[in-house]
């Protein structure tokens, strides 16, 4: 036996699960924030989206990733389904099998797509996701990961992103911004007069079994990332400041809210706890415990503010994903600048990439940041535009105040319960509850 | 330290918690396809089908599977609980300690009686479903798993059922056949014209949560079933293989679904993914990856067809669990024959199972399945209609158009929403609602 | 690589995740035990309590409890996010690192304060229950957990509790029971006649997933608190050994419900098999198979008098966490002293403690949790008290009525649906089948 594979192999599929499992995590989120009408919908989407996101890499998305080391793009072994493959030609180093590598990377690809799928929801077609899912995770994704994962120039400038602040959550923040943006937002939100109307989710019992699933998650995504067990320290204090930073923004998030907001909002905490693991993504494995705490803390601050910036300028974000993923990715890239420490873990000395914290390092993580965002969030764009122009990007208003459970997949999430929403009630029922319900519903004057 | 015990049990345990953990997924996934009034009836014998299950297999059901290399059944080592344990007389070899070996196995076994809980649901009595779970898997699994797994006269002939897709999936399929055979279909479902009345489930995140799980839970089911570590390639192999062919059978079905039924239901894409996963569990081992997408493509197409033809012949089975895990399982079992290629892992070639692909191993594979058939059908017919005979079956029709909940167990699982099912309120409610809820519920025609 | 540390680095670090993911299973349990008017509160309690536990054990916690050999109370290394950490002060020995060590008795602290929750749910403020958690970690926990597992008086004395049925469940308990009596019952639970009015839990569903992934954290738990794999026989008995009690827990507490209650109810069940889990988690690395069959099937029988008994005792606790984990860790607890025997782990004769069973076991297992309930209850009492003087301890009634998701979150769990509970209903929706369901509620003859 070949003991030392064996054990990193062990690790990098357990984690490759975790982040796998996020999956679960996001739909259960996204759909916990969205309204019964569109429940179907949302799961339908972050479902299927882990599928095409699947074959979009293997189909050629890996091989551009890590194909070799020009600076732009992959350009060897880019046909792994069908070819022979020669695991030497690629860049990402790891004593595991081939294909524990390509599982690993294919998962936090799969993230990348499943962030945009919150924000888009609740009013995209459900063909028109699927297609921008697969040129995601086939194309804009692998490019931006050569060039900080696959040995491309950002990563010989000395860029530093242990885990994915800007590689997976700000690329998913900037597609996400991008179809909020060509979409506009849900039928409702914003009236004529500027008023902006909150639509709460429906079901907060589902976004909190997201919430935990997608930290468990995060224990696979920071940690993991070491793709060994080679320093057992290295993993255990990533856990640690994962952890720290995940505590640090929940009490952030949460105070704030009670200050800002009146109330301790359980959407809020969500969202902050999130913003926190987002943020402490990049510098994890560079910071030291009391770095993440601060990380942590300031993240959970953010997330609620930068939640109010986007809605008062009336980028209709239904679950907050650009808040958690972009805001706090973007942040979480540049604490890396700020916190950084060298020797916190053997991985913050002796990986090349390091250079010693403080000025020259913050420059680095800007300008990576500003490339990222120049090239995905213009080509992100171009592709939802492109998408508009073909096979349409938005459903109609009908099927929109109907819901798209009905409208996309014939399905009712809960066809038993009675509901007090307008749209989805006149679907199923047009007796008496169904009037009630529209002058009861509590958000029925967005209508 | 025994190093290389220490990485196999560590492996082996972790495989054994995902498939234990598959309990929930199939709790989650059949009563989410289910009714409201059927909730908590559905989630209690998913619950207490594994201690059920763990008791068969822990008085009986692993003698019988491992206990000696008898062709027919296990004749050594019969009991576990109070005698001294001899590993020696077993046949399961692994570098694990015993109860690491038993429990490993023991959550497999759990799974095949797990299967059936789904297809009779919505009219079986409680106490019914627990004799049979008993009986299942005290002694029927055990005997088809001795034949298999536990070196008798299949697995001397060259059959290959890797992870299995006849062991476990066609057992628990054959089973539920049965159990579908002698209950008969719901009242309601196919009125005296014939017609079909599709009883939509009632919530449909708990199925996907469910989902989520099982698909998780599947990470340890194949690549845990090399019980070693030994051989990295092998496991990341098996776990590329597995997810590759459930994400084709995600898009195929998703596909078939949208052209033949009008939409891309959710459910059927549900149980697309559980057929891709079905499918690839005899041969996870021996095809390469190429080999899985076909699998899981084909799959994915069948449990469409699989759904319709089941409900044509009027064999009523709530949540698909015979097209997901009979039609596919049998199909998975077939593909080895077809698909499988030597060299692809170890397990393909030094195991001495392989017969080299082609003609051969594809009589052999067909042999298996209809020995399995020819066994478990009958049986398990034979068991139900004991049960049917002494203790009863199914409940009476009042209780069944009431609902199982609270004539089995007292408990209703949402006693605060309002349904709009005429048995289910007017139990808790004769209040004028009900009334309305009558004539405006989409399924009461059915009544 | 250091092998032997990276086994047992990966396999703690499984651990302490699988035990993390616990937080969920509390917060599923509880939520879906209480009313959909209390149901965001007891979300975001049970997941703000572990944010305020890793911030109170790592402020002053840890050092508490393992800092020196001091029999009362640890006093070296106090403060780790600060200073210098000297691993070599402290008293947990495992071949870990550091913050491995750190996360996995965080994890153990964080269930304490989180069984608090369930006992105290539906009429506590949100702040008082995060000031009480925090105190709980920082202070009462740890000092316990010195005692046993820090080198304190206890563990000295020869007290046994392998994996926490005493320092986690009982501390939890005992602290949840004080809470309860200073609280109060709910409002409507006993009338003026001493009638008992049954509140049942809104959502099964949610409870039941909230049960399985309680069960899966149990497999970290116990087999966990090994912190090593160099011994895999011991792993994979103590896995063993916590299943067998699990089920046998089911099953007698199944039975007994139907026989004493009438019917197999659910939440009985659940509760069964949480109980067979407390009360196997002392001795699980103690006692043979058949011992914790006979341990977990009367800890089935245990819960359900328990929890018929509190409730005569007008001990209102909304999801019997008394009964699970007071009950059944005291049970447990002396377990220890009826069933432990040598040589069925090597952790039963080796480390140091074990007596040899029998009659000078028992009494050392009694003087244990004599001295625990001695400190845990009136220290926790003093701690609520002071609660109460000061910032208050109760919502209103007219919140407790409306619900507390409204009054302290501005939240409600299920927006859309329409529920049938007065004082929900009448809070977001004044038409008229408010009214109705004022009638048709079945609990609402307890307002």
């Amino acid at each position: 036996m070949n003991i030392e594979m064996a054990i990193d192999t062990l690790w990098v599929l357990l984690a490759a699960m975790l982040v796998f499992f996020m999956n679960l995590g996001f739909a259960a989120v996204e759909a916990g924030f969205a309204r019964t009408k569109n429940c179907v919908n949302i799961l339908s989407k972050n479902f299927i989206v882990f599928a095409v996101s699947s074959l979009g890499f293997l189909f050629l998305g890996w091989g551009i990733m890590f194909g070799g080391d020009n600076p732009f793009i992959g350009t060897k072994g880019l046909f792994i389904l069908t070819g022979n493959i020669d695991d030497s030609v690629y860049t990402l180093s790891a004593n595991v099998p081939f294909w524990a590598k390509f599982i690993f990377q294919l998962v936090f690809c799969g993230t990348a797509a499943t962030i945009v799928s919150g924000a888009v929801a609740e009013r995209i077609k459900y063909i028109s996701f699927i297609v921008f899912s697969f040129i995601l995770t086939l194309l804009i994704y692998p490019v931006v990961g050569h060039w900080i994962w696959g040995g491309g120039f950002l990563s010989q400038l000395g860029f530093m992103d242990f885990a994915g602040s800007t590689v997976v959550h700000s690329v998913g923040g900037w597609a996400a911004l991008a179809g909020v943006i060509v979409l506009g937002p849900r039928f409702g939100k914003y009236d004529k007069s500027g008023k902006i109307h909150p639509i709460p989710g429906h079901n907060m019992s589902l976004a909190t079994i997201g919430l935990f699933v997608l930290w468990l998650g995060w224990f696979g995504f920071n940690p993991g990332s070491t793709m060994s067990m080679a320093n057992p320290g290295d993993v255990a204090h990533i856990f640690m400041t994962t952890n720290t930073s995940a505590i640090a923004a929940i009490i952030t998030s949460t105070i704030v809210s009670w200050i800002f907001l009146g109330k301790p909002d359980l959407g809020m905490t969500i969202n902050g706890c999130l913003a926190g693991l987002v943020a402490i993504t990049a510098g994890c494995a560079f910071v030291d415990v009391l770095g993440s705490l601060i990380i942590g803390a300031i993240a959970g601050v953010i997330v609620v503010f930068s939640v109010v910036m986007f809605d008062s300028l009336k980028l209709d974000d239904p679950v907050g994903a650009t808040s958690v993923h972009l805001a706090n990715g973007v942040f979480g890239t540049i604490c890396v600048g700020l916190f950084a420490k060298e020797g916190v873990t053997t991985l913050s000395t002796t990986n090349g990439l390091f250079m010693g914290g403080g000025a020259s390092l913050l420059g680095v993580q800007l300008i990576g940041i500003l490339v990222v965002a120049a090239f995905v969030l213009p080509a992100s764009l171009l592709v939802w535009v492109l998408i508009k122009k073909t096979i349409g990007i938005r459903v109609s208003l009908e099927e929109e105040i109907t819901g798209l459970d009905i409208g996309e997949h014939g399905n009712l999430a809960y066809p038993e319960f009675i509901s007090r929403k307008p749209g989805y009630s006149a679907m199923i029922n047009d007796e008496p509850e169904s009037k009630v319900a529209v002058k009861g519903g509590i958000v029925n004057e967005a209508y």
